[in-house]
């Protein structure tokens, strides 16, 4: 039984706390820290059968009984406390994104390597059950060799302006998920992007020196050829399609929906809309990725996801904001850290 | 925090107390009673924090602090242990069949009456999404008066002859929940029933006296029509499929599958098949009809679904029994039970 | 090149007209006959390139240059001039129904039988691309035996009174249509029908004797069994579809509709409605049975669908009717007329 | 009663007399010009009811009755053709594309203005029954502004590369049709378009100097974006989906099949491919491009797609092939040609 601690219980933090206690059974919460201990989070840890209850993250960190941490606090705080956690012998599961800059993120895959322990990061739409078919059928050769995927990502809801300013933008925020899909579902990594983006939604987002819809080209080295779009706002519900082409096929995945309802009356045949919350729509892949960390812990096999695809995935963020910005296309050897 | 005890831990057991401890936040597994402690039961009741576990249920009856039994065990013990818990002043949420006796229900009902405790019946279709989503539709008048119900249970496999010689019969055994189906979609009894049998999947159900195919037609009181077929084996998987036509729509819902995910080669456009096994298909309802329960009892509101609801049922399914065998539509005043 | 007399210009002898230049190259229109040469129909027969335009339908019987008749005359004409025709030695495509008279209906097929020319009865049905689909599939195996056949046919729009009070009563009428489907994709006959009628939609139905709403089960020779459910009136569109379900399998079809467009909005997510009129939805299937005919002719092939086929499917739908009138299920061994 | 001459009667040329007999009444075949009068145009001819044959397409254009001529000939005669049937004083109807050279169809345009005729240029997927749903819905408001417009458009089988060396690139001969739907859809010109293409199908293909498989980022004027895709090979069939997504909405459009059969077995749940063929995909719009053109005669409408469409488009498809050879985002006002 892995005794884990959870650094932060916020919204997320909150999601694997259950996650941890109604799926995944190899684990036991042994302590939760956060800043302000408030009656909710109490109780929360009451639940949880935690024994410890901290303000001190550091606390989790000193306790030889913990074998692993999940990094759940506010996104500024992961690398450093990623790298502690490391030094202190603790496997860590890291929540998204590791760091918007990359010396910080290599700095933390430098420090996984040195360590030893194993490192994952959230990236948790690969574990989630539609992107997983793609993923197995396309590995199993359903399709044949990819010549193009496709991937379609909407919010529901567009970010606030103020939220914009300290995301990084569009590409690091919301693409950068799109970009690993690209990777997982390719199987190959990227050689160019070229990125379009546009004010449609939000004056206030381009005021704030983003934008909210974005459409992208990207070349990959096995000449395969994707394409991203993105929008802040379907007013229908959250957007999450992919489709990858090859050889001998096409595999596409949709939306879920609450139900598989369809209304025929005068005004048409209607199905229900897609699931409207990412938390909803994603749930069971937050827990199924701690649940495959903590096997990937128990068992010693490499974790499935970790600090090199949240670099690669940055860096493709990061290409994709220069080119959106400068107007061309740029090839990924424009950066100068080492690919993997 | 209401205060639970499981009589049972077999595999719908089990499943419970599952549900409990992962969606239901307002009970506590106090007890659990199961005729030999197996390790694997031992450990269970470790995992739900339950503080007794017992090879005798009177343990739990007797048991002051616990507020509620959950009636697990085999089909011919429900109805007594139901009667005895109630008298003991224990809420029950009893799986289904109450009993295949007529009489028996009418006494478990009448002591239900009796006690004044919540009496709730395991009919888990109907906290099921797809016939939740089905019911809302039609009792906001989305498709206006109800003219035809069509109701399509099919199971991924057929049962030994052993289990089909102690289950009544397909349609005590499964059309029981299709009948249940009719009355909960359309809000209306059923005046008569026609059902034809046929044995088509395996003679060895056919020399155990049942059938493993069905189709029927009900009169329903409202003047509307239902149809329901039954198949003991859909090799493609468990198909629960229903329909629900009206004066100003239709509305219909399909299976539930492992992925929205749609694979387009040289064979054809492929889909994936419904979920294979009973248990997976209606995980989430065997947790929301507890809740649901939990709920009842907490603000003392009617249970959603009720030992009359179990008798009608079952009368159902024993005129559709008869109805079968002597080749004759049956009117249910055949059934000297009084109706709701 | 076939030299085809039609016998009848409303609206049904119209559709034939135009298919036959639209799509029955083998076939060429000598002549028409019509009860009031209107300058409407004059215009038709210029386009069509008839040499012969008459009152008078015996002008065409006497043609000798006259292959083949297509009748499109009013139903109370069809037995008459059916057997005239034949006795004429033209080959007879008849649109349905031949007669609602048992004893007519064998008439002309002894007619045919003693004459020797091709006699096709206008079941369109038969013909449509999604029932062709599903008819080939279950001849090639593709659902192993058949088990269980589902036919769900509703119209736009429901009929006046008076049109059902001429029209032999909905099972005459309309689930005819169904009744040979179900022995066209069963490939068995039929040894019981049950019908239930109810009076749902318009009370003006009810007090012209007929039902707007049935629902049946009819048990095969084969053990398999069929459900049909009729209305008069769904209100979104011409509802047509059917599901065979078998030891390997299952195969379905819906409708059709005018386009694939999906729309995506806060309302939902909605599809066109099925296309709204039977002439349109049938178009091509009237022009393929004729095709056929014509095929059959040329090269002397047994017709698809005969004077029998039309026997089989009244007997039926008189069986369905005398089902509901009665209340009880009526085996086909009642009628005492042959069986093929 | 619009006379028309159709000059050439390959494969496009007998789809349009095809189509003008059986589904345009508006129309009547005069004459036909072929370069060989075999015995199969001969036939044709007769059927047709042309009362002229010839082998010289200018016998055609000295006809006084002669109305309007459909060009149908080789593609490098439809410039030089185009402008003497306009000065003949005929309406012109060519088949798409005008010509791969811009001064070209530059001088076609001229040469419609001055002579006052229609000139229309097929671009069928306009009179798509698909593609005009989408259409009608955004003209309709039903997704508010135009936000992303994405086309995919795969072949079912890969050209020869002689076919390729003399198309112009697969931009030029495939995408313009989608570059033309960007137009069509999205109201709005383009402003930059970036294309990327792979040989990832046949070497031979890129010995020939041509990609076959394509992605496309387009910047149009409202600020909206799009995206295409293009693949010379889909194995599963002729693919043609499009979506249009909007501030109120998301509309899109898949492909036909030939019915809509769905089989259940344990392979999975299947529907049937798309069509395979352009010419049986297409077949209604080209009879639907051609009504309208002789409405837009009859009635001297605006035609619904003109050579300025036709410049437009060609435009687009050159800067994508500039674009995918020079690997940079091409502006359109790179281009010396006047903007519609």
């Amino acid at each position: 039984m892995l005794q884990v601690g959870i650094i932060g219980a916020g919204r997320i933090g909150r999601v694997h706390i259950q996650g941890i206690l109604t799926g995944v059974p190899g684990a036991r919460i042994r302590a939760i820290a956060a800043p302000h201990l408030t009656e909710e989070i109490q109780s929360l840890a009451r639940a949880a059968g935690a024994k410890t209850l901290t303000e001190d993250y550091r606390d989790i960190l000193r306790d030889p009984e913990i074998d692993a941490v999940l990094i759940c606090s506010p996104t500024d705080t992961h690398a450093a406390i990623s790298i502690e956690a490391m030094e202190a012998g603790k496997h860590v599961f890291c929540e998204k994104p590791v760091d918007l800059s990359l010396v910080k993120i290599q700095t933390v895959i430098d420090a996984a390597r040195v360590s030893g322990v194993k490192y994952q990061v959230g990236f948790n739409r690969r574990f989630d059950h539609n992107f997983q078919a793609l993923h197995k059928a396309i590995a199993a050769g359903k399709i044949g060799s990819v010549q193009v995927v496709k991937i379609c990502s909407r919010d529901s809801e567009p970010p606030t302006a103020k939220f914009v300013r300290s995301s990084g933008g569009l590409f690091l925020d919301m693409t950068v998920h799109d970009l690993d899909m690209v990777r997982f579902l390719s199987g190959s990594e990227v050689e160019e992007v070229y990125a379009a983006g546009s004010v449609l939604i939000d004056p206030a987002i381009g005021e704030a020196g983003d934008v909210d819809t974005a459409a992208m080209v990207l070349k990959l080295r096995s000449g395969a050829l994707a394409l991203i779009d993105n929008s802040r706002q379907a007013v229908y519900g959250y957007d999450q399609r992919a489709e990858v082409f090859g050889s001998k096929g096409c595999i596409s995945i949709g939306n879920d929906t609450p139900s598989t309802a369809i209304l025929s009356t005068v005004d048409g045949i209607t199905g229900e809309k897609p699931l409207w919350f990412f938390l909803e729509r994603y749930l069971p892949a937050f827990q199924e990725e701690v649940r495959q960390f903590v096997e990937a812990v128990e068992n010693d096999y490499p974790v499935p996801v970790g600090g090199e695809d949240a670099l690669q995935a940055t860096l493709l963020a990061m290409a994709c904001t220069r080119s959106a910005q400068e107007g061309r296309p740029v090839r990924m050897d424009e950066f100068p850290v080492s690919h993997c």
